[in-house]
């Protein structure tokens, strides 16, 4: 069947100019599907309950719409170049199913919040996703500290060695800062938790009397977002606030990476990775690399780039859709997975990482317990902090 | 009288090594005197508690550092670049006020969780400052449309118009955009109110038994941040937080900007501000040019630099304080400044800013109704959208 | 046939842990296949030279290569996720065909030194289909300037009308800017046109003496990049310069293209773009937008976050390969397709574009020849300047 | 003496907007007195030369001009806040001296090109300071190679011990590095050798016949910038482009800082720095710590964030002067400051830095011969390589 596109008229777009556009957009469109037919079942019902469609008719569309989100479980329903993204794919369906029936589904909404929907739709399952594997993440951390973590391994400042640690004092920092980041994905889910539903284009519905507070119970919204200027204004904003909170989320993951690496080396050797996580070296036989964490580590600033691309190019734009929104779909999906792997991969290493106690012990030279003579001696012989930092200094030559 | 550092031993750093460590250090912490004395004040009062100190001797140390507190309100206290840093020039006055009394001060921490309580302190009162401004901000808008909110103007997609809107409607979009920062800041506040203070460089305090719940208390956190590790692992993480929700407001001003600037050339002239508002030309007699809303609009790409400067240079190091992080200070100071400011800047624009009713009128030219059309046809005569956007549309000769 | 890693031992590598490491390399190696190839018979034709292969050896590597490089020009050379990379693929593909000989080929490199040689081959040639299309964009100015050059436009500053221009001061001003890129991409190519191969994994070949001079000039390199640790040191920062380079073109492409959205607006209308380069709304029947433009300014800030991404994740690594740098790959690649595709598209774009004469004469208002008026002042009157300006100032009623 | 701005009509502009508007120009704008004045200079001669100006008054206006630029050298030319900027205060300056003579200055230039050729004048010269100190860098490197060369140390991949390295190896690869920077240097004073005098606010001078050849003879540019819309849009691009070769300078930088960190902490010691070079920790009295080196590092990630400040404000902004720009000045001055400052103490570093032969000595462990067994089984056994890999890697129980 020849393909239309929503906003089609009486002349055809340069097929140059139409690839463009799209971009890829029909892929990333893919993971919309459910939550586009979601957004519309709720729209359609809405546009029932007001009156605008039949009942029989909601019945119909919706059965429809209920057919593509199981035709996508079984990844059967494929976006093509020419339906160029999600909602066109869609609309199409139904014309073809439905007629006449099929181009009703649009009155009341435009694209614009359309997509908004579908998108915060998928952003709230992706964001518990998160928080499902940072749970775990935690828990291997846990389970890791359980096993080892009375184990003494020295602390660094400046790269250098510092002061006595452990491996559960390393570990339970983690938690900590794991545990902080739940709150920042707490909130980024409550801020896209409203329901951009029936603001239209930007500017309202004129004529008829959309249901707003319909559909954002059917779709389950916290609230409405009133505005529909904050409607459009708020894409892309919204956007660089979930990528923050993924960038939160890998930092923590960079800094366990950059910690392994370093306390893995034949050096130190506190730590060691199972030969099954490590790669090799098509060159230097002897070599057991730790790529996976080196990658880990890299992916970090990949997000960070990706918050920074949104948040470049939101900027200096007018209120009100313009199209180079679209363009924060990409990073923002490719932000999520990239997050979601890194923390399943971050967590097998936790399940696999082992402890070498002998070289903890080595590690832990005399040196490292200068503090505490200091110490002793402001406590036991009522010395200055001042002047007993300096006996010790002096003491060990330094 | 020869300044000591907190870390000096029997030989001297080099000239250029020590300007270069320095930085503007002894500039930036002028503004955290106030929350050093307050946080170092805390800390003797617990090292009283402990029997650490006796009570005339916290009496007198307590009493020095409030005297540093009045000096520096009225910008008395100064921080010489010899000092390197405020920590050292307040323990050098408590030395020279009260001698070995003044060398005790530091028993029990180290300039590691000192600097971190000091900067929090300040956050968490910038932060409320921020509040402040933006309910201000809120409130300029909030006025501006009560006196203009009926005036229609043309609403833009892609930089076009596209439908009616109202001052109404592009006043509120901004004021619902900042209820949502607010949301924003007072996360970021609830992530650093916890307390630092008592984990000295990142590894504890050995030997003597710190008493964090009390610092904790009479320094009005929330709670205490538990692990040491973290404690020093946050810094640069929780900097990155508040420069993120920074960002989000400033993107808000800069939207706002970019409107504005569009909207009040001649050729559209919706909206107009005060010439005492705007610059000119040094060769051009004619031009009113609005300098104040292009460096508003310039200032978000500065704030967004700045939380890019410290999340690209947290990244890859090791768990522990790293010097690197010093370096976060002065970005996250400066954004504050710049947010601040600018909030006060936009404030001072919606006082002012006028709305020229006569060419908003002439601004909605007839093409803006064709929606309206669009739905009078599906409404009214039951044509289904699709069908009814191409009658408009052929209507139109688009 | 079972795939075999080049660096694959006595273990498997963990399912999981292999897909994350492997990434998106098998796909973007696609593009890297002839380049490989032709590194591969420079490789195999100097072990010939220097006695490690026989010269039948050396005809049959070469055969089979050669024989790849057509597959792949037919797209038939397909990488599988197995292979992991086009090395591995090419690897496979030679022994299966020649058994033991296909194995000889890795003697005397690395695949340190082996992607890089692809990579330079694979820049180089971009970079000069770049320079081709910024050719081909000038082109499309000059004829557009011939077509419309003399009509006068009003020039503006700060988003106000300043002074009289005209469409050849406003397209001749991208020219010689895009003349300026020329000169960025040759220093660009002349810092890649340097030889990596033979350097190994970074520490050189051991034992056997490799003629690098030799495959230098098989390849066409302009030098040897001599010492093997800054090859390996300049991965990412030569990806960074190029990165660079191309935001300048694309620097260029959205000043014009942000020029086009403004100047084409209803209210100015000095352009025009054929309705076939233009998109519509799915609500708003009357819209015609610039879609396109707007893509193509957003595009900027897309190279910008790339050319950050490289940056902030080359920092802080130790000297010599890190894994990290394998996510280079990626934003490099995909900022060469972006750049390529937005040069001909804006191409295209000026090919069609139209000034509306009439609406350029209406633009030139009153105000914009003021500052004639204070020369002519200066000039025929002898006023200072600043006098001058006073008066033609207060005539106005500025 | 009250200040006149240069734009001043019969309003008084708001002192917050003023204030807000100003920002650190005046201070910035120090740096730029000599090169406004030695611009100012050849302006004046050119009024001269095509008589605007009579000689004796170009004679007063020059003696003047150069008044200032000797109490510029000694310090006592100080820009006060309310001159906003050199260009003002200089104005006035003159007009003090001289009356109406000095108010004729501005006659045929704008602010506008006016601050584009003081700037390019201090990047010229900054830029050819950067070039001294590479070369000092470079130097001291050769000194250091010279003197340690020989001595063999470990070469690490991902971050592990690989194959046999040298001091020799190390250092050269630096060498070799900074003397690309050098190209990309050449490059970007190449860029900016253009002389924009003579543009006015970036539609060119009305009326009166500047000579634009002239000026650029006396102010030593290579060629003049021909397009005035072109020299006011590579306002930010040439900065870019300046700043993007700052960045790679401390690419270097930071990757000697990182590994003189990791190969100077205890459990390597193939490097140590004097103790006048590093400091010490307020808490731990063993302490001494590579804070000068770790700043380094962190200062390679302050210029990327300057680099992409500049690069994300100029984006989406119309043709021609937009204020926005002004904001570009700090980061590049700035910039300029940290590179030349990083460069210095870089150079004092390698001046300083010792080799410990006993610990390079210990860290060449025999795994890292691997690779040379490999390619003896090779070469004297006719062994193909991937089969020698295999004997090696079993061999060495990896």
């Amino acid at each position: 069947m020849k393909v239309k596109k929503l906003w089609e008229k009486n002349y055809k777009l340069r097929k140059e100019v139409e690839e463009f556009t799209i971009g890829d957009d029909y892929i990333l469109d893919q993971k919309l599907i459910k939550y586009d037919c979601l957004a519309s079942i709720a729209h359609v019902k809405m546009l029932g309950k007001i009156g605008i469609l039949k009942n029989w008719e909601v019945k119909k569309i919706v059965n429809e719409l209920s057919k593509i989100i199981k035709l996508d479980e079984k990844g059967e329903f494929i976006i093509s170049k020419e339906h160029e993204d999600c909602h066109t794919a869609i609309e199409n369906y139904l014309t073809e199913k439905l007629g006449n029936l099929g181009k009703k589904i649009h009155v009341g909404r435009s694209r614009n919040d359309q997509i908004l929907t579908a998108l915060r739709l998928y952003y709230k399952d992706e964001l518990e996703n998160c928080k499902v594997l940072i749970q775990e993440f935690i828990l291997s951390i846990k389970n890791f500290v359980k096993k080892y973590g009375k184990i003494k391994i020295p602390g660094y400042t400046h790269s250098r060695k510092a002061m006595p640690s452990s491996i559960k004092l390393w570990g339970s920092s983690f938690i900590e800062s794991m545990e902080d980041n739940l709150k920042e994905i707490n909130l980024a889910i409550d801020l896209i938790n409203q329901s951009p539903l029936g603001t239209g284009a930007g500017y309202g519905i004129p004529i008829i009397k959309i249901d707003r507070i319909y559909t954002k119970k059917l779709l389950n919204f916290k609230k409405i977002q009133n505005n529909p200027i904050y409607v459009q204004n708020s894409r892309g904003k919204f956007e660089s606030n979930i990528l923050h909170v993924l960038t939160q989320i890998m930092l923590d993951i960079n800094k366990i990476a950059t910690d392994l690496i370093t306390f893995s080396i034949s050096e130190l050797g506190y730590f060691s990775l199972p030969k099954n996580i490590c790669t090799g070296s098509s060159m230097m036989p002897q070599k057991v690399n730790p790529d996976v964490l080196e990658l880990l580590r890299a992916k970090y600033h990949v997000l960070i780039s990706y918050e920074f691309q949104v948040k470049s190019l939101i900027g200096n734009l007018l209120s009100g859709y313009n199209r180079d929104v679209q363009l924060t779909k990409k990073p923002i999906m490719d932000g999520i997975e990239i997050t979601k792997e890194s923390l399943k991969i971050a967590t097998l290493i936790m399940k696999n990482l082992k402890v070498n106690e002998e070289n903890c012990k080595k590690g832990l030279s005399q040196e490292i317990y200068a503090t505490e003579k200091v110490y002793k001696l402001v406590l036991k012989e009522g010395i200055p902090f001042r002047d007993a930092y300096k006996i010790v200094s002096e003491d060990m030559k330094m």
